[in-house]
């Protein structure tokens, strides 16, 4: 049986929440990979900004760098390989398989673009959670994974690891999406619904920066560039269109909503912040927008950080997948998803 | 090109409105089948109760015979084949690779069994949309597909073709699912929501009839065995417990539902009917119950003809999925999404 394992080298760029939650669900499903694929995974390398570089050809002690992860370690202890000046050295000598590309968002898609463009030409396949590249370089990455025969995958970029480009990719066979609508943004929809309920603005950000669902930068969340990012993603990956994030019409939210929030759930109505396409004379539009919703639709029904996306399709007519107040680990469980895809 | 074309052979037993959908479907994708997977079909029969028998190993004229369908059709005039006596001559002789059994509804199951039993021992894949066989044989019936390395695929016979079965399977891997709960019979939560906005338990009924979205004997929707039946699969499929259709407490609805729909609206909840199944003690529990839900719970949102499901798992914790109000051509997107799983 041994000598019969495949083995499957990961790398890592970023080791935040969601990283080591999805460090820990590999750990937690190894048994699992051996027993269903006959693979066996080492994380050869993991990079960062703040918290150094290691790379072991033999595969870093992941357990051990999880046990005693504080919020000041360094990974250079563990480093036990080819010195590395920066991230495109550590892409090229890491000795992995599979990028995992996880570094913050930045909605210009820099530097992780660059991360993803350097590993794809060099032959890895790249799974990432991050929505500003594919967001702003969808395009041009497919196309290069493509030309290289590996995968791109994002499954994480969009409501975490709720299936939507799986869903649409493994289940969907044959389906052209007309229009879709939904809940993109946990932040903004937490705030409004708390409103709802009497809780002000700040309460409500101040929870959501607490559980670390809010982007680094909350303005990104509530002038909904984050749902901008995603609807782009959506119409691009689902949709064939090719709008960018700048190209959608946004409205953003700030502390004088309340007013909004409150006649609306007087007209028993609800307000919610609506990201939706559709398609126009052989173009697709997007549009981030305030929308009073009667009680008994579905997004109106979406509640705390809950996320909702409907799909119009030629084949099911109306589909709807909602994921329940997600936190990391559906997020981790995102990558995950995308990874066995590969199997 | 044309050489490198595979042939596959269809045999449809039952020709009711779900067939002929699945028919118009298939021609509709002809070319897609060719370009995707370089796949030329044929129905080469079609076996019913009361419009005949049809066998041509060649291909039936299904375009025509489409066309010129009615009630009173016969498909005899068609028949270019051996002679067939019985429905298990005709699986014996259908020259088919995958047998769709589409025959009406009995929840013992049979003949639709018998049918399934028949196509997979004879080296057949089965898929059906059938809930009967598949709840009360499913692990004798897939037991048997195993034996003989074929496939037996059921995607329609809980939401239609919403993927459900093909959402665990394709997009939720190494998941626990550790509860489930939905809205699964159409008739009951059409007549609910409608009684809800003043209409009568029998315009309400009288209209899921016209639909045909009622089943032919209706008290199998208002006693519950329907959802029953559903639950029962779900168990079976996706928790691997083991609950007969007949082994699921259910509460029926019928014409005194009115005071309680009402009674719920006044406390500003909805009265669903809801099916559900739980872990207790290594074993699975099914239930379809009527239950009073807040007015947020996403099963209150569903109404008219819509279905939901929920699924509480270890990797994804909450996540749903909804269908919004079927129809027969959402049935036959069921049939076609299992057919392209074959490819």
């Amino acid at each position: 049986m041994e000598q019969e394992l495949k083995q499957a080298n990961f790398a890592f760029i970023g080791f935040g929440k969601v990283a080591r939650a999805f460090a820990r669900l590999l750990i937690n499903r190894r048994k699992w990979f051996i027993r269903k694929y006959g693979v066996e995974w080492n994380i050869t390398g993991i990079a960062t900004n703040k918290h150094g570089i290691s790379i072991d050809p033999r595969g870093l002690p992941i357990e051990k760098i999880l046990r005693s992860w504080k919020a000041h370690s360094s990974l250079n202890n563990f480093h036990n390989g080819p010195a590395c000046d920066s991230h495109a050295d550590f892409i090229r000598q890491c000795g992995a398989d599979v990028l995992f590309e996880m570094s913050l968002l930045d909605l210009s898609g820099e530097p992780a673009a660059s991360h993803i463009h350097e590993a794809l030409r060099a032959g890895l396949h790249v799974i990432t959670t991050n929505k500003g590249p594919v967001a702003t370089h969808f395009r041009r990455l497919s196309r290069l994974a493509r030309q290289r025969d590996v995968k791109f995958l994002y499954e994480g970029v969009v409501m975490d690891g709720a299936p939507v480009f799986n869903l649409f990719r493994n289940t969907l066979p044959s389906t052209h999406i007309r229009s879709l609508r939904g809940i993109l943004n946990s932040t903004t929809n937490y705030i409004l619904t708390q409103m709802e309920q009497g809780a002000s603005f700040e309460t409500a950000l101040e929870y959501t920066r607490k559980k670390g669902i809010a982007e680094a930068d909350p303005r990104l969340d509530l002038e909904g560039w984050d749902s901008a990012a995603k609807l782009s993603i959506l119409i691009q990956a689902l949709m064939g269109g090719s709008v960018k994030p700048d190209e959608i019409e946004r409205h953003g939210i700030s502390e004088d909503i309340g007013r909004k929030v409150r006649a609306a759930v007087r007209r028993d109505r609800r307000l919610r912040r609506v990201a939706r396409a559709y398609r126009q004379g052989g173009r697709v539009i997007g549009k981030v927008e305030l929308q009073e919703l009667e009680i008994f639709d579905p997004l109106a029904s979406i509640r705390g950080l809950s996320n909702i996306l409907v799909l119009n399709t030629d084949t099911m007519q109306e589909l709807a997948i909602i994921e329940n107040n997600p936190s990391v680990e559906q997020t981790a469980f995102a990558l995950f998803s995308d990874l066995v895809s590969l199997m």
